[in-house]
């Protein structure tokens, strides 16, 4: 009985979206190439993806359709979930995969972008949707943006614009791009991606939340003691070093990532599950009612963390400073610990951790939620100095899983209480593997749903959670540094100790 | 991450006991033959014995010490936990196994008893403790006590007596035999065993209910919303039909394994766990708050069944009419369903379903703790009608394990929330096989701990849950036949039906 899942099975009908135009700005980019068109190929593997949907590569290269589609192949082949098949890949590249060099600064480039569209929809008499996906550098959202809507693609009151972070990277800038976008599209055109969203697991804290009895009655300062989310990876800067020596990890992971996975976990029952923005209001109000981190706090509650030569799986690697693209004496962490808290009435006084660190021992995205301890009493002059806290731990990547660590009794003639694992796997409880999250967030935006995107204003009360960290650092030479392959400076492991 | 326990470890060191003799009565019965003497080989062969243990098997029949034996070692084979050696084996039966003839009712063979013992233990010039194990029938607990007192064998003020079930058949004869005992013996000195209480998973309620943060917060009406106790098993009455005719089984089945796993389940938290008297008290005081069944609410509140033919595992079976040695007519009942209330601040409201049956589909003995639904607001309009209840069940045999059923979304692009199971099994968590609960109470029994046996009193207050029922049925000729191999009667399934 405790091998399978009884409840297992599939469940993957859907609505289909209407007509659909998706241009892809940024169309030769690793992105497009790694997660866009491999997801759309799965969407349309499995019969999932609007028909017709005319998908137009954009970028400045001059390249005819089928050098476009020839590039991809192999891409598609490594990086899609569905199986690649021949004969259905060239049937969706006649379909819907074409190409068209724009340069987003060119206004005449647009016009003729807007001939293509018009020639390729006309065959079908449909009336389509039109959805724009901006996946280049941010400095170029704003004349993009302006050129579609100058242009007349589409129609620019129901167009969709997907914006690729990062967005911004501080508030003010934030603010800025966030104005530029408003002056020709409303807050309900714009899909400011966060692909953490798309992650099954990500979604299921909402369902794990508020679809049990039994989680919502804990779910505060009076039962839950420490939170923890953790996003660890092995992987170092690596070819990203030059971005990323000018990012950190708080605007690569924490500001976007993290904070959204921070506001899922702990936000108030929502007003609907089926109303985006009735879930965003209530994300912006936790996200406000975060302490921010500021002046000399900075020192006592975030740990900033940078990696030294180490060895990762066995073999050396070379510290942050030594990576190619890297300034010198850079002091921009590759490790951040910081200790949030909550200042409303259902988590005051509950301190929550959040950690994310590159090159560090293994890689996971997890969320710790640790219940406070019950009392000893019972189990006094047992050998048991201190029952073991109940862990929820929700492991978002790799291998998908939920968790509960409960004590229990070993067997054999003592009375003892030991900790074990309950658990379910997506792999072992459900037949239909998860969708990649691109291939989520791409159906949902062809289908006008933006529940699983930021809002402008969410954007905006992160950075302000971020920007003062940012602030602190940039007057301080302090910086803990920690071995390739470690679990992060030990500063770092003494802060996020359970009290 | 999901396959192992990073827990399970081996987990088996035990205090032994001091020198032990223990006398068998009913040595050539079933219980002594496939219980007793495999348990205390498994004790011996894991080396968890006292070192010496003197077993005596007595029983009217003559045999001598290797008859004796040689009728137990094809048992110890099939039955024993530990694999059979014939090396320790003999070391076993020189060391620890003999017999000697005995009468209950005639004091002279306990004359020679003593003696006997006296013979084995005095060339170890140790102090030893002596255990009476009462295996015959109830009707011989009494001369047999008496004569254990007056022959005064081992020191009267310290034996201790074993008292297998059946304890009385109603609450009359359990205080008359109660009476009796406590002429010649203290409460403490009696140790009346209900093997349930031996089980792993049983144990273990304490543990996982007072042991763990998250549960006994929820442990209440405002989060509780029923309660099932299930004992199913798929054999008939067999070669006990003459036995169970007389019995039935809510005196089998319900009195004793039953309720003493509801008060378990429902007990407020003792005031230790280390002190056997403290959670006794608790178990009387909630066993007094379930609220008696009588007169005419037996008729809405309890179902009584006994099999017609029908087919287990697809072979044909009688009907319990139809058993050899179950009287013409009889209205013994082979199925009960009772719908129980415990009257206190914690249950009230919560309606506690007891089942127990024989000739049912499967053998399994469990209990299912229904945690109310939450409010379903959030889902509405999501194809989902109603939440599913989080479900916690603790299977006590066969295979033992824990679950707790949540809602989770399954992967795919739809909001949905579906139900999964964690759960843990004693073969995957612990490294350790279980014992036999007989290997638990005898040992238990050697150092004194009457934690896991019944007192006196909490025998009698559950003749006082079942004998108004059985009074009510002696006057009434309702009960509903079930097929064999069915789940029982349909007006149990309609009367156990969640609200």
């Amino acid at each position: 009985m405790f091998q399978t899942n009884p409840f297992a099975r599939r469940e993957n009908r859907v609505i289909k979206a209407s007509p659909t135009v998706l241009v892809i700005f940024g169309a030769t980019g690793d992105l497009n190439k790694r997660k866009l068109i491999p997801s759309l190929w799965s969407l349309f593997h499995d019969n999932l993806l609007p028909d017709p949907c005319i998908i137009i590569g954009a970028s400045r290269s001059k390249l005819t359709d089928e050098q476009f589609r020839e590039q991809l192949t192999d891409k598609v082949r490594a990086y899609a979930r569905a199986k690649f098949n021949d004969e259905r890949w060239c049937e969706f590249c006649n379909k819907s995969l074409f190409y068209q060099s724009v340069d987003g600064g060119k206004f005449e480039d647009f016009v003729a972008l807007k001939a293509r569209i018009d020639a390729l929809t006309a065959p079908y008499y449909s009336e389509f949707e039109y959805n724009f996906y901006l996946a280049t550098g941010p400095e170029h959202f704003g004349s993009i943006a302006y050129n579609i809507k100058e242009s007349k693609i589409g129609e620019p009151e129901k167009n969709r614009l997907v914006i690729e972070k990062p967005f911004g990277v501080d508030l003010q800038s934030a603010k800025k791009l966030n104005s530029e976008l408003r002056k020709f599209y409303r807050e309900d055109q714009l899909y400011r991606i966060d692909h953490y969203l798309g992650k099954e697991c990500v979604q299921n804290i909402l369902v794990f939340r508020f679809g049990n009895g039994i989680f919502e009655p804990m779910w505060n300062n009076r039962y839950i003691e420490t939170i923890y989310i953790n996003v660890y990876e092995d992987i170092g800067v690596g070819s990203r070093a030059a971005y990323f020596d000018q990012s950190g990890i708080l605007r690569d992971i924490v500001q976007n990532h993290v904070l959204q996975m921070l506001a899922l976990l702990c936000i108030e029952p929502p007003v609907s599950l089926s109303n985006a923005n009735s879930i965003r209001d209530e994300k912006v109000k936790v996200l406000s009612q975060i302490v921010p981190i500021v002046d000399k706090d900075v020192d006592k509650r975030v740990i900033r963390g940078q990696y030294s030569q180490g060895f990762i799986h066995g073999k050396p690697v070379c510290s942050y400073a030594q990576e190619a693209g890297v300034k010198e004496g850079s002091l921009t962490e590759t490790y951040a610990c910081i200790k949030y808290e909550i200042d409303n009435w259902r988590f005051s006084g509950v301190p929550i951790f959040v950690r994310a660190g590159k090159r560090l021992s293994k890689r996971v995205t997890e969320i710790l939620v640790y219940f406070r301890r019950p009392p000893n009493l019972l189990f006094k002059g047992r050998q048991i100095d201190s029952l073991e806290s109940n862990v929820l731990r929700i492991q978002v990547q790799p291998d998908e899983g939920i968790s509960l660590t409960v004590n229990s009794k070993p067997p054999g003639p003592r009375l003892r209480a030991r900790p074990v694992v309950m658990d379910f796997s997506y792999k072992d409880s459900y037949s239909d593997s998860s969708p990649d999250a691109y291939e989520r967030l791409l159906l949902d935006v062809m289908k006008g749903d933006p529940t699983l995107f930021t809002r402008g204003d969410e954007i905006e009360v992160s950075w302000q959670l971020v920007d003062p960290i940012i602030e602190a650092w940039r007057d301080s030479r302090e910086i803990y540094y920690y071995p390739a392959g470690s679990d992060g400076p030990k500063e770092a492991i003494q802060l996020a100790k359970r009290q």
